[in-house]
């Protein structure tokens, strides 16, 4: 008998890139390649996704990635994934849609093995038997995970809550669940997102009712708002337009092409005649046109940010326009979507917002305790691994499972990188494997150095101070006066004065240092850094950094 | 007869950097003075104020600076418009004490005239009659304000709710408020900030009780975090102390300050011998300490944030301790907050947290929409301006004024800069003064150009490149080959290959340059800029700032 190990990449104490895997013997199953927005620290950053180095260096034990569904950070690390690790990637039909417009993008679709998979599917991959269930979540089409080894059964739920009014029949399987639990399984996998939150999630018919009524009351245009990839509630509002009579026209690259890979593998119904082109919009009367478009969490360059303050070619909003925006504002968003709401109504348009499900016009698609609970419930797991969300969540989730009977000690809260073993169906914690994060950075991939976000955050708030000096090589003297150049440093009356100092200071230093004959261009350079560092502190608090030249002719 | 001139310098538009004017005649009155925290995209900024330049030019009418509470969007300002205008400040007891510490810091105390009021104070302030009354807020010794003039009653509500079960008897002085607008004044300016939340503000009585409840049931010491001018939260933590017989220890430089005024001069009542040092914690059982710290909003500087990752020194956290934010997050400190909630969660902690009033631990300081009805009924303004909020806050609290009898068209929504000018009795929106905002950064104050504000996000995202190219003054030569530095740009297998193809265009594009004789170093400078920049784009998808220097010898 053999070992099963589990583990993350990614996905664990934090919310995004996630990557999990489950290894028999010498197979390795990866579950999702996802990534994850930089937050404000990361200057210039694009993205983060896991660092797969264990998972190269293992190269020959890969033998799948399998995808629950197509959210970002499930899917959107994949391209880079399969750069270094070509191995067939199993996903359903609609996922597969989005993953193909990714590696589109990177230019590998063709050399990638791509299988389509339905619930129903088996796969023996190595000598892991592979099955399926169907979940409901926010975005059509998908999957838990059963696990087979000669050991024991282990289930990844993805991402999912028990709607059991969904939009577009997207129901969760619960009687194969039962089945699938009704012995008991070894392990369970279950995402944490909304551990945190009491009783079940709203259904995604509120949502549906909310729009009509929206929709109904609207005098003259509509314009909502939400992830491309929720294709139910896209399917809601095409639904609102035709009980309203109402043209509908998408705005958004991203809106476009995900609703295009939707309506061409059977997703979405829209009915024919209905879309219309944004410059068709003007040519129809405000009440009977609706705009879907992306940009509800406030990015700043998607098309309702543009709309906002009057930036996006072709489509103006004008007074008594309804705005709808049907998603919640992702933590740390909320700053940027409010600016939006407030430019909406200096506009005169009548805005529906709100946080979480408040407006009415958004449920979450992450269960809540009771969804949680049930499927702990459903599955009967002997051990628990609660995953996808950040610490307190995991934790949360950890109590509800022993709330419902997965025995205390039984838990395993881990952190990226940390293995549960499993052996003669114990399972415990017994090593870690080496994770991180990699930094998507222009075309860069790597891990960017601390040292160049230390720059970054250092030049962006204050600014540079470049210094060269010019030293004849003959007889070891200053050459004239050195020049200084600064970009985003500080400014204002006081400046010129500044830099006259900042001259005297290194002229006086470099003359002192240049009469004993040992001097090193570097403690020459450190010399100058340390003193006009000193001195602009002194003056302006700020500290720039001070880049020293020494030309040598 | 004079006009009134009604005026917002900071507050419209905006949560922050409130300050508003009355003018009568050759008398303007200031009404507080306060800061703003910059958001993401003011790279290195500090802090924002009012451009009070319009003030300054109109210095000789300048006759005081009324302060309605010690918050510093209403104080965060002062020592920077005393600096340029020294006209005496009237201000309540508290809040001169807050005022005082920022003089003392700016050492501009002593050539500073304070003047106490209270409550019923009259003054007469050229010739406006000026007088008070007392409302109730998250800080102690809060006002309205009242100015009569031969024209008219103009009222200021300075920031308020009406809780009837208020800490410290911090009423509001609803008789005289009724009988302030017994008559009906003629232009009422009232707080915006709740007018989108339904219902009454909960009372701070709520907050005490669950705080005692929390110090009650934890078993080792109790951390909680809360603003440190929210005395009357202060006060509930020193009953919860005293009730369940624990010290209690300040953590916060902010804290310890506001504290010890609070104290000096009354506001908070502290049994003698419970304050205890931060190196006497450890004495003490852990079930008979407290502490009160900063860093409810998740600075990372602050105490509460360097307890959640172990850096505060000679204080630890540890499993079973109880930690409370007793604040709820402002928009755009959420990620913050719940990292290091989840940090303390990690410890092994209890932690008490949630948003707005969820955890029972924070109410707002600010009315919600059946207070500002309770005002605005109260007061029977003919005219409104509501003041302090974002755009859709004044939309809604003007809504609100028309439900309670405020003639429709006799609102203003006003921008910082637009006047109201009233003359017979009758209001016009008719001018505009300049205004703007005035960064703080580091020690410099003025209008931080957009320049190098540009800059610095240049060189936070992508970083920099200076190309040093040395050239011989006699015969035109380049004198050996380019020197570059880099700061902040990218790194990776490829950058030495990057920088030697950088090298080689250069040194063409230079040689091609110095052949003819005429080009300008300007000209070079902007060529090797292009080139370098189209290369570096085209290889890194980054546009790093570059700064061609010219050396001639």
């Amino acid at each position: 008998m053999s070992l099963i190990s589990i583990f993350a990449l990614g996905g664990l104490h934090e919310v995004g890139k996630n990557m999990y895997a489950v290894q028999y013997a010498d197979d390795i199953i990866v579950i999702d390649c996802g990534n994850k927005f930089p937050d404000e620290s990361l200057l210039g950053i694009d993205l983060i996704i896991p660092d797969i180095t264990y998972l190269v260096e293992n190269k020959e034990k890969i033998k799948a990635l399998v995808v629950t569904h197509g959210h970002e950070d499930h899917i959107g690390g994949i391209p880079y994934f399969l750069k270094k690790l070509n191995v067939p990637v199993y996903a359903t039909r609609f996922t597969l849609g989005l993953i193909e417009l990714k590696l589109k993008e990177h230019k590998i679709l063709r050399e990638t093995e791509l299988v389509e998979i339905t619930p129903s599917s088996n796969l023996s991959i190595g000598k892991i038997a592979v099955s399926f269930f169907k979940v409901n979540h926010s975005i059509p089409d998908c999957l838990g995970i059963v696990f087979d080894t000669p050991e024991g059964r282990i289930v990844h739920t993805g991402d999912f809550k028990f709607d059991l009014t969904p939009a577009n029949n997207e129901y969760s399987d619960i009687h194969k669940m039962a089945e699938i639990g009704k012995e008991g399984i070894l392990l369970l996998l279950s995402e944490s997102t909304n551990a945190e939150r009491k009783g079940l999630t709203p259904s995604e018919q509120l949502v549906g009712d909310h729009v009509i009524e929206a929709f109904r009351k609207a005098k003259r245009k509509v314009i909502i708002s939400t992830f491309a990839s929720n294709i139910n509630r896209v399917q809601q509002v095409v639904e609102a337009c035709e009980k309203t009579g109402r043209k509908l026209a998408l705005l958004g690259r991203s809106m476009v092409n995900v609703v295009t890979v939707a309506m061409e593998r059977g997703y979405l119904d829209v009915p024919e005649g209905m879309l219309i082109d944004q410059d068709e919009i003007d040519s129809f009367s405000p009440d009977q046109v609706a705009i879907l478009c992306t940009g509800s969490q406030g990015e700043p360059m998607a098309a309702l940010a543009r709309l906002s303050n009057g930036s996006f070619r072709g489509v103006e909003v004008l007074a008594e326009d309804t705005i709808i925006l049907a998603a919640g504002p992702i933590p740390g968003n909320e700053r940027g979507v409010s600016k939006i709401v407030d430019n909406f109504f200096a506009m005169g348009a009548h805005v529906i917002y709100g946080s979480g499900s408040s407006s009415g016009m958004h449920v979450s698609g992450h269960g809540y305790q009771e969804d949680l609970k049930l499927m702990l419930t459903l599955m009967r797991p002997k051990y628990f691994v609660p995953i996808h969300g950040e610490y307190r969540m995991l934790h949360h989730h950890r109590l509800l499972a022993e709330s419902v009977g997965v025995e205390e000690g039984n838990t395993f809260i881990l952190n990226n990188g940390d293995v549960v073993d499993i052996e003669n169906s114990v399972a415990r914690h017994t090593r870690k494997i080496p994770v991180g994060n990699t930094y998507i950075d222009g075309v860069g991939t790597g891990n960017v150095e601390d040292i160049v976000l230390r720059d970054r955050k250092q030049l962006s708030e204050d600014g540079m101070l470049v210094i060269v000096v010019t030293i004849s090589k003959s007889d070891h003297k200053l050459i004239s006066s050195p020049d200084t150049i600064s970009r985003g440093f500080v400014y204002g009356e006081n400046f010129d004065e500044l830099m006259k100092d900042v001259n005297y200071l290194i002229t006086r230093n470099v003359k002192d240092l240049l009469k004993s004959n040992k001097v090193s261009w570097n403690a020459m350079k450190s010399s100058i850094r340390k003193s006009v560092g000193q001195h602009l502190f002194q003056h302006t608090r700020k500290k720039p950094m001070i880049l020293p030249i020494i030309i040598e002719v």
